[in-house]
């Protein structure tokens, strides 16, 4: 899986990192990352510090003829809701032409395309399964849609090999001033671990999709390595229902910090978007060997390993 | 509905050449048609001939301000499937920014967009209602599909109002040379009523989903006229299964022609892909009074009453 040429694109964001340096670290052929910044790339490494979205960029991703990408290169959904025609032209557009160019490779590449519990939309009226109809509520959902259908019809013409994992809450994403209404999953890493008081705008009943980021990592690359049926169309990835009480308590105990850091003052709102998740069955992901963390103290060990990473 | 300028996007088209005629019969405003060739519009109409992924076209049309659009512009399934980026330059990128330029208009257009059931898929393991995923098998569904995707993003946006109408077969289409698997539909219509011997690809046995034109510019009218509420997502519309065999003979019966001119030389492709249809149930378009034809008799009827129109 990592012999040939290997692109990672989004290769600077949190998920991208963590997805360098192991790839890096493995054996492997060529190595290309690309991403607007790229302060640290991981020894043995090309970066490519280049915006996606412009066509000579793309065409020297593509010169490289990369047999596996990794395709993680997106702007975020908070930029999207506030710039629709931006996310058209980042999330979708670069991405068709992406894969438009390696649809025209001779030998089909094979194709890992970040996509996200977005695309299913929200307020989830019962349980979440491989057959409910996508319904996104957000524009970053539906243009990541609107890739995972473009994709599918590549593979479906036998250009390239393809499958698209949908991706739930990947924790602990390093402190950020951005405005995204899920941070709390990720703040309270890092409130309880500091021990800095943080006022949660979520309740301790409040219920996410969570994955960290090491395991999230682990799917991605196991993803890569599918027998070619199986590498195709678009899968919720398995994710472990979390309560927040509960996450708050497993840093607590396994950093020597205090829950008492936190301290809750839901907002209705937050809540309803980020703190409803019911029960998920993800058979397709589960039947390819795609993974959650099995546990919330598995979740929060693998979370807090990368924590400072 | 028809107050205010309303706009035809391929209303050269089988489809659109009777819709253009219906809304120039009704009480209208300004009504503008557009299509590559336009050779007879009906009296009261400003045609335009042109091609709508030619950006000044899009923009001269917008620049009409137009209050609903009926866009039924697409080039058709097997040229997409021969040229997917012609498919994508005309079916999804001038669709794209036809409705990110309506949705930039103060005043919320109203859309309806004439999808297929194309974006369904094809080879149902079982009867098909409005909760099936869909699973284009042809470039020209995922296409449609991405359009409904982004239609329903706008429209959840507030900046138009719009609904995606999945057309299944429309009969009677004229004689084409043009190699569509589904043509067999139309082509017995000729065959039976100008007595001209036809070896049909498909069996008496076939089942397919159709509508007459009449039947489909109803639907179209009325979709346009739906409440806001109600004028929203992707929806297949309602859609009579009608056999093969049954369908020569109502055709025979009602044009005094001969149902012996249709010899059946079944190709199991042509069986498989669009002669195998199963039970449609379609709630979504029953409960805002879309409607099909009713039985095969009126089926016959409405469509011999348009056959050379």
């Amino acid at each position: 899986m990592t012999q040939g040429t290997v692109l990672v694109t989004g290769a600077g964001g949190f998920i991208g990192r963590a997805l360098s340096r192991r790839l890096a670290e493995q054996p492997h052929g060529r190595l290309l990352l690309c991403d607007r910044t790229l302060p640290d790339p991981p020894p043995g490494a090309e970066a490519i510090e280049a915006d996606l979205s412009r066509p000579e960029i793309l065409e020297r991703l593509l010169a490289a003829r990369p047999d596996v990408i990794f395709h993680l290169a997106s702007v975020p959904s908070a930029l999207c809701e506030a710039e629709p025609a931006t996310s058209r032209a980042v999330n979708l557009e670069a991405s068709l032409t992406l894969l438009e160019g390696l649809a025209s490779q001779e030998r089909p590449a094979r194709m890992v395309y970040a996509s996200t519990i977005a695309v299913l939309g929200a307020h989830f009226e019962g349980p979440v399964d491989d057959n409910l109809l996508p319904r996104p509520a957000l524009t970053y959902g539906a243009h990541k849609l609107m890739v995972e259908t473009q994709l599918a019809d590549w593979a479906r013409r036998g250009r390239l090999h393809g499958i698209a994992l949908r991706l739930p809450g990947i924790v602990a994403r390093p402190p950020s001033a951005a405005g995204f209404g899920s941070a709390f999953w990720s703040d309270v890493f890092h409130a309880v671990k500091d021990g800095k008081d943080y006022i949660c705008p979520a309740g301790p009943d409040a219920v996410g999709w969570l994955m960290s980021v090491r395991r999230c990592v682990d799917d991605l690359i196991h993803a890569a390595g599918l027998d070619g049926d199986q590498m195709r169309g678009a899968l919720t990835l398995s994710a472990l229902p979390v309560r927040l009480g509960d996450l708050v308590e497993a840093i607590a105990r396994q950093t020597g910090g205090s829950a008492a850091s936190v301290r809750y003052a839901p907002d209705p709102m937050i809540m309803r978007n980020f703190g409803s998740y019911p029960a998920l069955f993800t058979p397709a992901a589960d039947a390819r060997g795609l993974r959650h963390d099995g546990d919330v103290e598995s979740l929060v060990a693998n979370a807090l390993a990368d924590l400072d990473a």
